[in-house]
């Protein structure tokens, strides 16, 4: 079936700084869904460095299915990023939702991210090229695997081979969960392709009490990192809650992780 | 399920110049996949209007899934089909991809066309808002009847009323057709919001002999109108051959129409 | 895709009685989801004779999701429906759960329907391939077309010819409606194979107000016939009271399957 | 979504023998997809209980999809897979298709396997509730996982509270792998109902090259053991040849195995 893809100059290591992604490290990002106040990201903020994670989240812009759900800070969203990063020395993923932004969110982002409702907006994808800046691709939630691939084509074949891709859950007939998490997606991409591939198990299940439990499995598939959603307090967060890990769960996993990671020769940095 | 759905101000019936859609009226949009060449679209053109359509289609810029594939002519096409309007008198629908060309394919566009692929391309979405000119906005291969109303919603939110909606197949476990058209969003859509739709049976089943039968049950279900695709020499197209019909089939779908139109109160204008 | 599918002695036309389904005849069936009592089946069945129907569906056996649910009421039911096609005329459909019940139900049935769930029940459809009786075979509501013709053939190739399928809606990712209702299947199947095939658009929508434009819509595409559901009372029904016509409902269908059955060169009996 | 649903007296916790499942330990199931020789199948039971399995699977009876496909052994090879048992000492899980055999393979099975295709097949689930041989209840392709816990509920409530659930893969438009292992539903039933559960990653996937990494997977995400396909020759095999181990991939996953039991605290046996 994808016999016939072939890539051009994907980098199958990608380096952020002096956090590496597809090699033997087990990359983790955490973060709140959306940063909503100085105090809840800086909260996060700490805590993802003292377990021991690299990469801080947190959406500035969000593509919210209603115009009339809550559409995040904006540049004062990616002010207090750049802020958190300063404290605690963490590298800062960010969604970009609109190409007219990109300027402005490159100046902030040490990995630029592009969501599953843009996997396919080709012009988009066309101008990131241009750029050296790391980006995390998200699959759509309806994409085959060989789509997929041929989007992060579109950023290469223009000029940027620093492409991260990130499994997010694939959308099924099941409604108990949020979405269907494909980790068959995962050990096939490793596997024959060998590209530096993320697991999100947060916007994969929507349940918080799925995510560590997938975040194991996704690792022991193959996958170089993990992104988990975590907040102060989830049931006030404004976008998400329900899969939010509180900072308790999110330390528990940290601790999990360590032992998956050494039934799969890899190491939490 | 869409109980709760609250939408402002959309318009019930679009007009296109003197071409309304929504109403009594079956619209016919025909026309090639993608606009290759002068005598390819002319011709084209020519039966279009000869059979008794109103509305010329054509891809100037093309969504494809490899940056490898054709990505069409550009400004060059948006010239031809205006010199086709010209020559016709027929409208024109073409695709916008990016916003940074909605000045240009504004000009030359009575219908701008966004395409599966970008239905949730909310800063695109959000930028049509301040226009005046119909949008046609084409669902999400995978998404919901619920998301796709409230992608319409960004639109008209934002100040724009004039949205047509079109039915294109979605993403189902089926591969004996490209996607599968999904009639009971038509009825459902023509029940509930009443909403002007259109069906598009040539991407919907991906195969030129279901393009008859599934016009008319499109129709049948209650659709306002029917885009399709048609080629003067599908074996030789760019992109679609393989569902586009040949202008002795469209001339063919014109005359089944009429009989089917009768039957839900419409008529072919 | 379909290509290298040999099928073995189908029918194209199969007859039951003076019944003929898969000619130029539209064939008309209709009842309640489950027999439930004396009164309501016949009120139903006077309604179908009385607007011009063929054959009185009603389950006597049910496969419902839950053990707790409603089973039906068995051998009663076949004894109702036997009841009911003595004073009407009408021919009867009933399902077949168990190959346990075979020569049962054979005795009361005109056509043995055999649901979704059991659609690749092969030991099932090889002992019904010992019958003379025509089979309904519904397709499942995951299964490929493939899929569904090659159960087909499990009938056919040990011995019984006689297979009318039944397109009754795919499980996807949208919730608006039950299932979604695939008429590319119509088109396709009676375009690459001329098997006689059935719309179910009750199940296959699973709301009332969807039924009568997805009939047209059925027919439109080439079905040589409806199944639908009506019950008197559909506010008290047992079962699938949501998706049922009313008798008013129903009469109206008739009336306007008269107008489609026209356009494609089909008439109502 | 599955708050309202209430189950019967189902067993957390099933022995067979003394084989158990849903404790701590980690139960390995592996043998080839169908008997299809003395040689060929004593030769893998001889794999599974050197490198430490205990349950030898193989069919005797097989669900294919043409009726022109190999349909197994019959009671040949349900002789042939008690004469393994007698020699290794491993427990036998065999599929049965038809509640007319169930007295046949119930002499023969130490666990009796439903598969997918009969998931929804009532009347046989029925039966089942009759015997004490606990069964294992593999998820329907399309089944929700709701409804796959009222199936085994048919068999519980019908008297038989040993049911163990199999998760194989559920349909989805992905077509690189054969169907998409949903680990989701694992964690889930861990999490919500405490029911033992087996993953079954070759099927799951369809491709050797993945079973290796999804059944580490699975056993993160929760699974209380492993099913997977192993044939002496995969190239030769009459059935899945493509998605079985070999005898050397095997060893190598039961090595792989213990370490990911230690992670999640259980043991293989």
């Amino acid at each position: 079936m994808l016999n016939d893809l072939e890539l051009t100059d994907h980098k199958e290591v990608v380096k952020v700084g002096d956090v590496v992604i597809g090699d033997n490290d087990l990359v983790v990002m955490a973060g709140p869904c959306a940063v909503e106040s100085r105090e809840q990201l800086l909260t996060a903020a700490r805590e993802v460095k003292k377990c021991g994670g690299q990469i801080l989240r947190g959406g500035a812009f969000k593509p919210r299915t209603s115009p009339h759900s809550f559409q995040g800070l904006g540049e004062e969203g990616l002010k207090l990023l750049a802020e958190a990063r300063e404290e605690t020395g963490l590298k800062i993923v960010t969604e970009l939702l609109d190409a007219t932004d990109i300027e402005l969110v490159n100046q902030y982002a040490d990995i630029l991210q592009i969501g599953s409702r843009n996997m396919q907006n080709y012009a988009l994808l066309k101008k990131l090229g241009q750029l050296d800046t790391p980006v995390m691709l998200k699959r759509g939630y309806a994409a085959t695997i060989k789509e997929w691939l041929l989007a992060a084509e579109y950023v290469v074949s223009h000029g940027n081979p620093n492409v991260i891709l990130c499994e997010r859950g694939i959308r099924t007939f099941e409604t108990a969960t949020r979405y269907t998490l494909d980790l068959n997606a995962i050990a096939l991409i490793k596997a024959e392709f060998k590209l530096p591939i993320i697991i999100d198990p947060s916007h994969g299940t929507g349940k918080r009490n799925l995510v560590n439990p997938l975040a194991k499995a996704g690792v022991s598939a193959g996958a170089d990192g993990v992104m988990v959603e975590i907040h102060p307090n989830p049931e006030e967060a404004l976008c998400d809650g329900g899969q939010s890990l509180t900072m308790k769960g999110f330390s528990k996993l940290m601790h999990d992780l360590t032992g998956v990671a050494d039934v799969v020769n890899k190491k939490l940095a």
